[in-house]
């Protein structure tokens, strides 16, 4: 397949895979396509050595690093310093209360040895630091969620010779985007997984391609080959898919997300703000449905809402409460109901691909 | 173009367009396509007059009917002669008191002559009478939304030798809609207007096409060549369309709503159940808005919600309020700006489909 993502990138197929499990970034690039790397979770020296270990595994094939710089969050303007106290002291009694009241209904343990380890995530001062550690490896891409990336580090990234791509929900995001120097737009419908915005991928897709000159990936409900040709069809010049990788037999997703998904109806996610503060995805249960119900006190704004939470959804995984694992999650979930090898997914993704073009072809030919 | 669809009907292109208005429906079937007439709003002496100048009017080509027999509603089993009193007994006060401040606020007038009309709408006992007048016209579709048709109306219908098709916004009632004998599934994403479910059509419709053996239509977002092709693409084998047709100039959608489709984006619509007591897909403005706010009452369940409501969208209409004026419409109105005869749409519609298949063609030869 040839396109001007295929091209830029020198990869077999504009099939792009985020995933925060370096396993399944490594096949899916050895595969022809681009794996791409979640660092949100990871800190700077544990980036390093995922980084490191793909480097090994990979077979000199391209890949990528997603890193998060919010345009826009609470505490932008602090000093790096006082961020994480500061921050802390703006997160209300109540809303703890709240959250370990909902943990002790569902009987989920007390707090442990880590509850210290504040994962700020979502701001600027948290990704710089994974930026500067992916330059240092050989990356083909940075890719940046939640806005554009600061002029200054695209310009960066393209000193290294490093590709910039961004994620869009509207096409203003995107020609935002565009002026700050970004490649390669990643325009994504309400439908994926994690944040999202509201527009549909079969709407929002040939807006954002006529509205810049830069090739756009299609992201949001791409899970099998007849939707990689309708994101095609729609005008894209690639895809990018995530939640498709949740399930596979190299994906490190928790066990009790795994199993959730893989019997999940396409109706079990809801857009919800009860993860980070900003609107996102995610696997729809008894956690999303109280901080909905009459008596939640509302979610906090980004990164406040992920601070309340973040040990609370540690202890949870660690739980036996599966109705309160949280995990972002697109709506194709209703269609990924086995384990497969990264090998067989991407493959059938190519045949199914290929036939849905031929069988179009077949309709205008007669 | 040739696909199960076109075959059944004897129709150029696989081109549904929904429309209240006759002008559309003609227009659309002369142009190769099928128009197919929402009955909804018409007593059965109405539907008799519409359909009549449709017959004048269609060039002998293929059209339908499309009627709202909801598979659930409040007072399903009253007695039809009870109906309209029982139900008119089961709004409440207060909610009569929101819809009144809600207006007074806003400067609409007071009630006037015709408020007596109850518009019961979307129950069994209005949408027969209804079938019963389309069936003495020579349609050759009847469809029907919010569930699976009666069975004894599918037969009633394949007896006169009309198709039948259902809207379906899961696998789950597409099965149910085969079940009673449906010719047709028109799988409907999120992003349609009026009443839609929550996953969208690029999820939405590989999964109805595996799940049932007869062709499926897709509807929701379908509003150029391109998220024509991706439908297609999808397996379907034609396209449902409905809000492209509000803006055409035949069309005789009111000035205040064809004015904010024209300059609205794909952001500028809501899922509300604030005009019939189910989902549905509306303008955002201050209607929809005041029924999420925290002193609304919350909405009544159908048909209970339409009947609180109907003389206040007709006082609405008719005065200056533009911020309340309530009208279904999908996300696609984000690129429906500019006036243009059904006939140039259609022409549209084509010639940019088969560009979107030509550029297919070429990713994957090269």
């Amino acid at each position: 397949m040839r396109t001007r993502v295929t091209e830029m990138f020198g990869i077999e197929l504009p099939i792009f895979a985020f995933s925060h499990c370096r396993d399944v970034v490594a096949a899916v690039s050895r595969a022809g396509g681009m794996g791409v790397l979640g660092a949100l979770y990871f800190t700077p020296e544990e980036l390093e050595m995922e980084l490191k270990w793909i480097d090994d595994h990979v077979d000199g094939k391209p890949y990528g690093v997603d890193v998060v710089m919010p345009a826009s969050y609470e505490g932008a303007d602090f000093a790096p310093e006082d961020l994480v106290g500061k921050l802390q002291g703006m997160i209300p009694e109540g809303h703890r209360a709240f959250v370990e009241d909902l943990l002790q209904r569902h009987g989920v343990a007390e707090s442990s040895a880590d509850a210290g380890r504040v994962l700020l995530g979502w701001t600027d001062a948290t990704a710089r630091p994974q930026v500067e550690v992916a330059l240092r490896h050989p990356i083909a891409l940075l890719a940046n969620a939640l806005g554009p990336p600061p002029a200054d580090v695209v310009d960066l990234a393209h000193r290294h010779g490093v590709k910039v791509a961004a994620l869009a929900s509207t096409p203003r995001h995107a020609l935002k985007q565009v002026e700050v120097g970004v490649d390669v737009v990643v325009a994504q419908g309400t439908e994926a997984g994690g944040h999202t915005g509201e527009i549909s991928t079969m709407v929002l897709i040939p807006q954002v391609v006529d509205a810049v000159d830069v090739p756009v990936l299609a992201a949001g409900g791409i899970g099998n080959g007849r939707q990689m040709a309708a994101g095609m069809a729609l005008g894209a010049e690639g895809v990018w898919t995530g939640s498709l990788w949740l399930t596979v037999e190299e994906a490190d997703t928790p066990a009790m997300a795994k199993a959730r998904i893989l019997e999940a109806t396409s109706r079990d996610t809801v857009r919800s703000r009860s993860w980070t503060g900003k609107p996102a995805r995610l696997l729809k249960n008894e956690w999303t449905d109280a901080w909905e119900a009459a008596d939640s006190p509302g979610t906090l704004p980004m990164p406040l809402q992920f601070m309340l939470v973040s040990d609370a959804l540690r202890r949870i995984g660690r739980s036996d409460a599966a109705e309160l694992a949280t995990f972002p999650a697109g709506q194709i979930i209703g269609i990924t109901n086995q384990v497969r090898p990264v090998k067989e997914v991407m493959f059938g993704l190519v045949e199914e691909y290929v036939e849905a073009i031929e069988r179009l072809g077949g309709i205008t030919e007669s």
